[in-house]
């Protein structure tokens, strides 16, 4: 039999990545990459037609065509490989990124009506501009003894769909109306590529609250926040949800010949970006772990049951891997924490000392910070630099450092800063185990995964478990492509069953780092004092924290 | 009548600095300064003879006269005076600061006996070799009820009389039996100069328990830690207490020819040298407070009534100005935390701009934070750095900087840091309040309250009181010529009211920082947090930073 093979294609905040895999062992035969054109719009809507208000990010649905126009032909290109041998597309996208449509599925953006609209934009997964409208739905939650609802997480994100369609039927009313649906966009692509309407069971669920049992919530839940909303799931939300395993539609003939595929080609339902990763770095049982290393981290685990609340999200079973519910979690700032650290607070002669021995920053630092002994600097960090998610789901919580003294060196707060992500990270493994899972490995992706082997020996050593590698550096598109192959099943020469499609095609590297057992209980009674220390700040009755940012904002 | 003149003796940690004032207006007509050619011995000593355990910190005798051979002199010279018309002698020195000495008053480091014994050589204050002495003593005033008991003011530094005793008693018995007595090197030096056996209240009260109403504590107390203390204030402490406006006695005959002054010229009992600050600066009433800002600070009230605990010490009436205890405290970290903050955590970028700009880092940071809206950074520091004195009295408290984001700047740091030693002032000026005290006014001296407009104000906001400076840049030495004008008295054209010769002979700049209503205002809001905050941290329950140092040192 002729080898098959898939397209993943890794939708990020910036730009559209697209491989092509082997099936039958994952190999990556070609890749590609196309930027935004229109880039993030957080300033002004496309090159000077408005200034946006403080908060608020948009992007341009034209550039996700653009993506589909020059890296699919790319990849062909480059492998050589006869598209009749393509069996499928698989997608990840950034999300919750939704954008409205009319009945034709053209976004309104790109209809003369609304084109000097912001609110028919595609509103991004970090658009914070619906801050108020989140504020107001958990008001909303509070008054009907929803607040605790496992459904709801706790606390309702600026960054979920609600608040953002809520902002739009207040802003700019005409836009909801005129709206045939409100789409992820990662769905909107299916729909396009397709003309089918389905849904993305993983964004349907982490994103609106939809689950496998009940569907969406109830149409009087939406109408107590606003009347206008009466039609919201049945109508701006219609269409089926689709989990792994299943299709959103196959190629039309009219993009078959765009792009340079065969019609009728599989394509894959959408999944959110940090959930490809799961499959990506080889995850596929309740005893490994996926964790994403980069400027914030994304721990994925699999349950029995379902889990939601303390700001872990795991409430839609199969939505990721079949048979499991994916808890997710993971920490506000990592990458970005370090990178804070580095750019404001590092002395010159530091630098000169790197420059001389053509170092990065980092490596200086990590090699002067390897050799301190755990405990020994006598700093604790708490690491909420840019708030917290597990178990506070506090935006407003800040980061602390304490046990200074005047000998305190950069590079032992460089070490402080790395421990308190990885008690961070202990923290919310302890949650998912509390729910069911006996973590075994953990396998890690993400740009610090590969550059920085001190903290991943740290977080060896704080969590107790060996870490993994995942092989690949496209951890989100190979997911992707696995799960076109899932979509695609085993009789077009994918698979029908997720563990040996991941077994088959999903690599992780020769490095294993192991926990050292010395360490590792010295840092577990470190921990506990990180435990004790983030209860006290970390609780809002304690009022800490929480007074500090509302006199900075009086 | 001629214009008469005292001089004023300030022995520091590394220097000795004179200067001859105007007992009618305090101007100084003349100033001179000899460093110790030994310096501070830490690491061996007396260049190679021994290497000195860690902690331990002694300086040479031999060093102390050679800034009376060098200084007076030069001020002869410098400024004309007929040494007739100086009417008396006042020294300051750090304490305690100890010396064993034979029946002749020579130092027994002097002695050929002992020239290379460590412990016949002066223990600086700063010396902290006797630490498990402390802890010995503090163990012995739990067993007796007595760790409360205000006399000994919570708990024993290392850094008073006993401890470094103790610590000689139990290293090298013998120095011990063979010291005549056992000196503060101040009260050596008015031995020296007078040939009388007296000893400083200052130095008696603050540093080895002495008071007006009950002496030394009994024989029994001392016993009770160390059969072989029978003697020790009958004997090693012999020396009458002599208080501020008496004498130590007169210049004998050999040391006015050897130093070109007359014999009988007065000597005035030595005081702690920041105790010497208090006249020096114009500090005369309850209303005033005493604030120096060096390294550390020191800050000293009057109170009506005695007052001790809480790392306060004012037991003792009439030892700085006649009718008050002088409350004494200070933060054990100001001028070095800055230090530790500039030399170690400033970027490149800031050390660019200050060079392009001509100017000092701290200057420049300094202007970036006067920018800056008291609380609106939500940064909050504990100003423990170097542990806290009150209200823990805790050498192992460590610092805290909390409310960090991925925005924090490094002048945002820097403000937080300054607002944080305001913020431990203003809690032991309440605690001053609660013992009677109601300042209305500041005096500052040291080397910030001249280079740093930023922190002065800050303060002035932070314990909403106005801000002076000490006009004389050596309000130390100033202070002990109007000591030394004092013990003179009148008749011999000095003064016997010490309110009269402060408002005489000492003077304040013409700034005032005025607080600002709004800033104290918002500051009141903020302390409150940082007083929570502080009872979290350092109550020794509360254990999270205790728990930190000790796994430090596990």
């Amino acid at each position: 039999m002729k080898k098959k093979y898939t397209i993943g294609l890794d939708y990020g905040t910036l730009s559209g990545r697209g491989i092509l895999a082997d099936c039958e062992n994952g190999e990556v035969i070609a890749s590609a990459v196309k930027e935004y054109d229109h880039g993030v719009m957080d300033a002004e809507l496309c090159a000077g037609r408005e200034r946006l208000p403080a908060g608020w990010a948009l992007e341009h649905p034209a550039d996700y065509i653009a993506v589909l126009d020059s890296v699919v032909p790319a990849l062909l290109r480059e492998s050589g490989v006869d598209p009749r041998e393509i069996i499928g597309i698989g997608i990840d996208f950034t999300a919750c990124t939704i954008l409205p449509v009319d009945e034709n599925g053209v976004p309104l953006c790109e209809t003369e009506a609304f084109r000097n609209r912001r609110n028919a934009y595609v509103k991004l997964w970090k658009h914070h501009g619906a801050q108020r409208y989140a504020d107001r739905i958990n008001r909303y939650l509070e008054t009907r003894g929803l607040a605790d609802s496992p459904r709801f997480g706790g606390k309702v994100s600026p960054e979920l769909m609600l608040p953002k369609v809520l902002e739009m039927l207040d802003e700019d009313p005409e836009i909801y109306e005129a709206a045939d649906a409100i789409l992820e966009a990662g769905d909107w692509l299916t729909r396009v590529l397709t003309g089918d309407h389905t849904r993305s069971c993983s964004m349907a669920g982490y994103k609106a609250w939809w689950n496998d049992r009940e569907g969406y919530p109830e149409e009087e839940f939406f109408t107590g926040i606003d009347r206008r909303l009466a039609d919201f799931t049945g109508k701006k939300l219609a269409g089926r949800v689709t989990g792994v395993g299943e299709k959103a539609g196959t190629l039309s003939a009219e993009w078959a010949a765009r792009l340079g595929l065969c019609a009728g080609t599989v394509v894959a339902p959408t999944i959110i970006d940090s959930h490809a990763g799961v499959p990506g770095s080889g995850v596929c049982t309740k005893e490994q772990l996926m964790l994403v290393l980069g400027t914030s981290s994304v721990m994925v685990g699999l349950s029995e049951t379902p889990c939601s609340g303390s700001g872990i999200l795991g409430g839609v079973k199969d939505a990721v891997v079949p048979g499991y519910y994916a808890l997710e979690s993971g920490l506000a700032s990592v990458g970005d924490l370090f990178e804070w650290f580095v750019g404001r607070f590092v002395p010159p002669c530091l630098v000169t000392e790197a420059e001389e021995k053509g170092q990065n920053i980092h490596t200086l630092l990590s090699e002067k910070a390897a050799r301190i002994r755990p405990g020994s600097s006598g700093l604790l960090a708490l690491d909420w630099w840019n708030g917290n998610k597990t178990p506070f789901v506090d935006g407003e919580l800040k980061g602390a450092l304490i046990g200074l003294s005047l000998r305190t060196r950069p590079e032992e707060i460089y070490r402080a800063l790395i421990e308190s992500t990885a008690y961070g990270t202990r923290r919310i493994l302890e949650l998912y185990e509390e729910n069911g899972l006996s973590v075994r490995e953990i396998i890690c992706s993400g740009g610090i995964s590969l550059k920085n082997p001190l903290l991943m020996q740290i977080y060896a050593d704080v969590l107790g478990k060996p870490l993994k590698v995942a092989a690949s550096e496209q951890a989100a598109a190979l997911g992707s492509a696995i799960y076109a192959a899932l979509s695609a099943g085993a009789g077009k020469g994918g698979y029908d069953c997720y563990a040996e499609a991941v077994r088959n095609m999903s690599r992780v590297r020769d490095i294993v780092y192991e926990p050292d057992r010395d360490s590792h209980a010295r840092y577990t009674e470190i921990y506990a004092v990180y435990k004790a220390y983030s209860e006290i700040m970390g609780s809002s009755s304690r009022g800490i924290m929480r007074r500090l940012s509302e006199l900075q904002t009086e």
